[in-house]
């Protein structure tokens, strides 16, 4: 067993700018062995993340920041291989924070076990079961407490978070519009998932369009990306209009000093900028899971990923994430499925 | 009686960048005759507020933009002459937005009867007592929420709404820093009003004195100012804080395209910038009086008046709010209190 190998991806440097594949490090050693209290999980699916590029900076953010040959941090779904932890036996499927490797040792803490009874298949509990699902329902639930009636606006409608959002904001009643990059993810929102009008940002005016979808003005607006459309937004909300902070990923790369948008209209219609992370709201997350189930077998909550084959390929499909060109939340298939 | 001259400041054009005394024009009317329903009010304070600035734009804010010949707004504090209103007598001493002129007729709507009982001078209810003081308590406590023990950081800290703000920080229990612009206000910060300290943003490094005296983080900001100050503010902000926004006082006159601080932060810290305005909160005023009433009669809440003699001065004195070279709440005696 131990003459197995684990390849992993290190952090080899911290990017700046675009994150590069020489930022990360090939890596091969042993498979681990797990002790007394703990296990070892084989890792079938990694998912890439925008907030991955935070945690290769050098500054603390809301988690610490990793250090250089660290393996690269990512959230992971697998199956338990050997067990030496009394809650986990081997053919458990289990996720969490396990990293960009095929294998990992864990001591159980942190890691959710699934539900042998669950039907879906597994990529959902990586997408909309999974933290991206569940900063969508806390996110707009929590922060944007949205009211039947209202209008919420999306920016990266077509990503993993924002299309469970504009869903969710449907559920609620709301009046959903969202923004994406092409005419194919534009559609997509409209006649697959029905919201009520998208906006291609790269084609049409920001403010005309915001304008014509939005005639009561924006009651609600889920940011994924900062700049020009936050900008925008600003100046068409309604009175005590929520801002869910949930990414900037515009910014992310910036290797200038970035700005932010005027705040006058903040105190004009006494309105609120906040920030917000998912887990932060995991004491609700099995209730949030199970509504989730329920929408999606009733069809009120669709979804699609994006898996491209291989560990080796992570680090340049990780930019796809930045360059708009995933469809569906992106992850990696490390290995197969167990039968 | 309607021989009697009227002197009005109207607003005769909006101004670009600082405003200018030729922004204004000054009218001589008669004095207006009060009809069945209405009171004659003369005016013996008009308040001179940062909010005047956005009232002069012609794109609506929280209240319709004047238009080019009407009086000039503002708070003000009178005696009514003559009633012919049911609730109202003479002599009574009345609050209200009545404008930048000697005498106005109102129909007693959002107008405020002072009580005869108060031993307070009547320039406290333009400014503790008024909007300045509501403004400070409904900001800090309804959106700051404090808790003791926590760090409050007041920008304008000398300023008229910026001073009593803090001083109901160390009532609450918190440690308070403010910024000021001369050695003399961040004197009466720590040596009148108990700030734990004062920071001259002119002379010292806003950066290095932010972090020195506040040590534990920030977790309210409280802010009257905007720009640079907010920037440096979000870079030492604690989990879940607090940015109170009450006004951009920095911005108000600009010319130029206004852009605002990073808000990765607010992601980061889950932090949350609120915008509000004092008048959403009338409902509970009364309480609010009461409560800084009783601080100010047991000296735990110190405040100070800057008093212009004279109508005419209006429009050069309002500049002193944007050069910051008022010293505490600034207002214009219209006319002599009544013995």
């Amino acid at each position: 067993m131990s003459s197995r190998i684990n390849h992993q991806w290190c952090l080899a440097s911290r990017p700046v700018g675009q994150i590069k594949q020489s930022d990360f490090a090939w890596k091969e050693m042993p498979v681990p062995i797990p002790e007394d209290g703990e296990l070892l999980v084989r890792i079938i699916y990694l998912s890439l993340d925008p907030a991955a590029r935070g945690w290769m900076y050098e500054k603390v953010s809301y988690v610490p920041p990793l250090a250089i040959g660290d393996v690269m941090r990512g959230f992971t779904l697998g199956v338990v291989e050997q067990s030496r932890h009394p809650k986990f036996n081997p053919g458990d499927i289990v996720s969490g924070l396990l990293g960009w490797q095929e294998f990992a040792v864990a001591n159980g803490k942190g890691l959710m076990k699934l539900s042998k009874a669950s039907s879906f298949p597994l990529p959902a509990f990586l997408s909309v079961f999974g933290l991206t699902g569940l900063t969508a329902y806390f996110g707009l639930l929590n922060i944007g407490k949205p009211e039947a009636g209202e209008t919420l606006v999306v920016s990266a409608a077509a990503g993993a978070v924002g299309s469970i959002v504009g869903q969710l904001g449907k559920i609620k009643g709301c009046h959903v519009v969202g923004t994406a990059g092409t005419e194919e993810k534009c559609h997509w929102l409209t006649e697959e998932l029905g919201f009520d009008a998208a906006i291609n940002y790269k084609t049409e005016s920001l403010r005309r369009s915001l304008s014509m979808h939005c005639p009561n003005g924006i009651d609600i607006y889920f940011e994924n990306v900062g700049g020009t459309l936050l900008e925008t937004v600003l100046t068409l909300i309604n009175l005590r209009a929520r801002i869910v902070l949930c990414g900037l990923i515009s910014q992310y790369n910036a290797t200038d000093r970035v700005s932010g948008p005027d705040l006058a209209s903040i105190i004009q219609k006494r309105a609120r900028i906040e920030g917000f992370i998912a887990t932060d709201h995991y004491q609700r997350a099995k209730d949030a899971i199970s509504d989730l189930q329920k929408w999606v077998l009733e069809g009120r909550v669709k979804y699609r990923v994006d898996i491209v084959n291989g560990l080796e390929n992570a680090p340049t499909a990780i930019s796809r994430l930045f360059d708009g060109s995933n469809k569906g939340k992106l992850m990696i298939r490390v290995s197969e499925e167990p039968l």
